[in-house]
């Protein structure tokens, strides 16, 4: 941030008056430009006990495989944007069960939230912003290809979870990237 | 949002070319300016069966009793958002037990989420956004004067949980806002 997106004049970086963190402030209209984090919201979508997974179109991590997932938009709620994600990318409409995973990724100052779901009908495809989309049986998820730790800790532990028949909400932290 | 926060020149409110929303746009440098949901993180911090509030020092709801709750920053975890928002405006140090309500507000475009917690010494004061900070026994709480939506959905459930002693993460949306 370089420039007021309210008045148009230069930023400065500083911790303002009666605050404790570095913020953009400008010193010509006197605003304050708070930064926050981001949710990421996505499903765990099944049918037939196979998970749908879909290979990235997109940088980071094209060619990965990723659950569908994206960031939440205004106006909606994170039940609605992970519906809507799992549209855009896998032309899949589900039913959502619940919150399986909640994990903060802090240095990328981002949350991710998966919920568990089912396709309703089985008909999924390839969306824009994916290269492929396909069900894989629990036993051939491609973990050297996955795009992302959270879809990494999210997948294993379904994998567990799917043995017991105990699906927990799980809250955790992220705090590495993955290797290349 | 008037100006571009990286060239500083007039921005648009288009829907960008490949999207469908739509978004602030500079055409002098190609930016687009992505806005979303904000995270309030709080607690529902008890000693004793009694529950800890605080009165608002500040707009909005200035004089309206609250849960512990503030925005979700940078680098920071919602536990930890949580665990600081009740040290800021109570004085408190907390022990979080587990997520207990994520209240969508899509007309304000945020996400609240509140975890059970206690406090670890019975110990509290006034912040400086507080204007008081009191525990109250469940027959007690203010509920003419609670400070938002929010703040009152959570405090219900969690009433009527203490009577059965479970407290399932409860995950649900508020359309309303609080009348005068």
């Amino acid at each position: 941030m370089n420039y007021c997106s309210h008045c148009g004049n230069p930023v400065t970086h500083r911790i303002p008056e009666g605050d404790n963190r570095h913020r953009y402030v400008c010193d010509h209209c006197n605003s304050i430009h708070y930064e926050n984090p981001r949710i990421v919201a996505g499903t765990v979508p099944v049918w037939n006990g196979q998970v749908l997974l879909c290979r990235r179109a997109i940088e980071p991590r094209h060619g990965y495989w990723t659950l569908p997932a994206g960031f939440m938009e205004n106006t909606e709620t994170t039940v609605e944007a992970a519906i809507r994600e799992t549209r855009e990318e896998a032309l899949a409409e589900v039913e959502v069960d619940g919150l399986y995973t909640m994990l903060h990724v802090p240095h990328i100052d981002q949350v991710h939230m998966f919920f568990r779901a089912r396709l309703k009908d089985g008909t999924f495809g390839v969306g824009e912003e994916s290269l492929d989309a396909q069900l894989f049986p629990l036993a051939d998820i491609p973990w050297q290809e996955l795009a992302f730790p959270t879809i990494r800790e999210t997948l294993e532990r379904f994998v567990r979870d799917t043995e017991t028949g105990e699906f927990p909400l799980h809250i955790g932290d992220i705090r590495y990237r993955m290797g290349k």
